[in-house]
């Protein structure tokens, strides 16, 4: 079982997976969490080329494949021998987040971003996909808390420099994918408190779930 | 004009690329010459994942979207502008080593490696290609003999540590390249020596250049 989540910046992504796993494990399941880019020792490095803001150079084109490459590392590497041997694999965004920033926000060919996921992932598909939507300017409001609080440092996301009108796309975009396969989304309400979240997060994985 | 060399290593074709920029500066042309992987900020950082004899993880589906991702780079930020400015571009490998190495030798899927060099070069191809062919143990004795010599480092390429096999196997893959395009590829006997060579080349640029 494949579970990802979904959702702009500072939309609770990372605070509920927590909760997500707490959840499974009290259900006696064996859960392993995960997260695009980065988690595996080669991803580390393709990561610090993606967020480092000296690469401004970056074409969108190399990015797109630099993202291939860390999820095709993170897919041989992690997610499939764990779902090989029977664990629920939580993962902190998955391909849906490039389809959504590199395709519906940055304008690349969906066509193209269709095709490469089409070699990473050779059939698979999440079993439910979790997306935490909200409002950017209360997804960006939280993030820049966090930093202030001292939680987080600001060269920690390229993206949140971006414009608050990416970010409207990017939502947009989520939201489209959502729409497109009612099956595998469930849309969540990311404006509600952290339990209240947690509480509609954890009712859409029991009912995925109650239909395996 | 956009000029690529190909071949295995110690084919010869960093010695030779000197020559071809000697030889077209002589006759007034502005040239510049390039490599992949790695001849931009962002390549040499993702040259050093690919090079890295640590990286043994590294999948064969990750490896191939970190060339790409070079590729796109190199395209972008180097090879379009100085096309676009008149100036003669010779490259040291270009996508036909991704066809030879991923394809041919290590096996995987010329399709999806076709359809990733569509996606990179968008219908550009370079105006002729230089085959350096010679018989892998020739041309490792050259390398080796190079290390020996203190000229570079056994680090420096994780591919001169694979088996004879292996780059019989990019030869193979490299002729058949050729084969296939008759009118871009020119293929070069390199067992000759470093002068005879330098002659084929540059007899072969000029009767290029003469058709233009
Ligand atoms: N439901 C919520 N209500 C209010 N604040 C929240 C809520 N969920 C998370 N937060 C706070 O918002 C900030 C961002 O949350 P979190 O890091 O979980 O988001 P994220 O989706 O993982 O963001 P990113 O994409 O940047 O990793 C944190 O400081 C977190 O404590
Ligand atoms: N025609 C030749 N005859 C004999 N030795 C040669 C010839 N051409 C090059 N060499 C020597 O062989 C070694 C490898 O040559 P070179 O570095 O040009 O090959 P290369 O194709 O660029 O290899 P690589 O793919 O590893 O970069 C060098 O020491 C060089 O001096
Ligand atoms: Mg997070
Ligand atoms: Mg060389």
């Amino acid at each position: 079982m494949l579970i990802t989540l979904e959702g702009i910046e500072g939309s609770g992504k990372s605070t509920q997976i927590k909760r997500i796993t707490a959840h499974l494990e009290k259900q006696g399941r064996r859960c392993v969490t995960t997260r695009e880019p980065g988690d595996t020792p080669i991803g580390k490095k393709i990561r610090a080329i993606l967020l480092d803001p000296e690469n401004s150079e970056l074409t969108s084109l190399a990015e797109l494949f630099l993202y291939a490459a860390d999820r095709a590392q993170h897919l041989g590497e992690r997610v499939l021998p764990r779902l090989a041997a029977g664990d629920v694999v939580v993962s902190d965004r998955f391909f849906d987040a490039t389809t959504a920033y590199q395709g519906y926000a940055r304008g690349l060919d969906l066509e193209v971003i269709e095709k490469i996921h089409g070699m990473v992932l050779k059939g698979l598909r999440p079993d439910l996909t979790l997306l935490l939507d909200l409002p950017p300017e209360v997804g960006l409001g939280r993030a820049i808390s966090a930093i202030e609080s001292g939680d987080r440092t600001v060269s920690e996301s390229r993206f949140e420099q971006e414009a608050l009108a990416f970010h409207e796309k990017v939502r947009a975009g989520y939201l489209t994918l959502a729409r497109r396969e009612p099956d595998r989304f469930v849309i969540i309400d990311a404006t509600l408190s952290p339990d209240e979240v947690t509480e509609a997060v954890t009712r859409a994985i029991d009912e995925r779930l109650a239909r395996t």
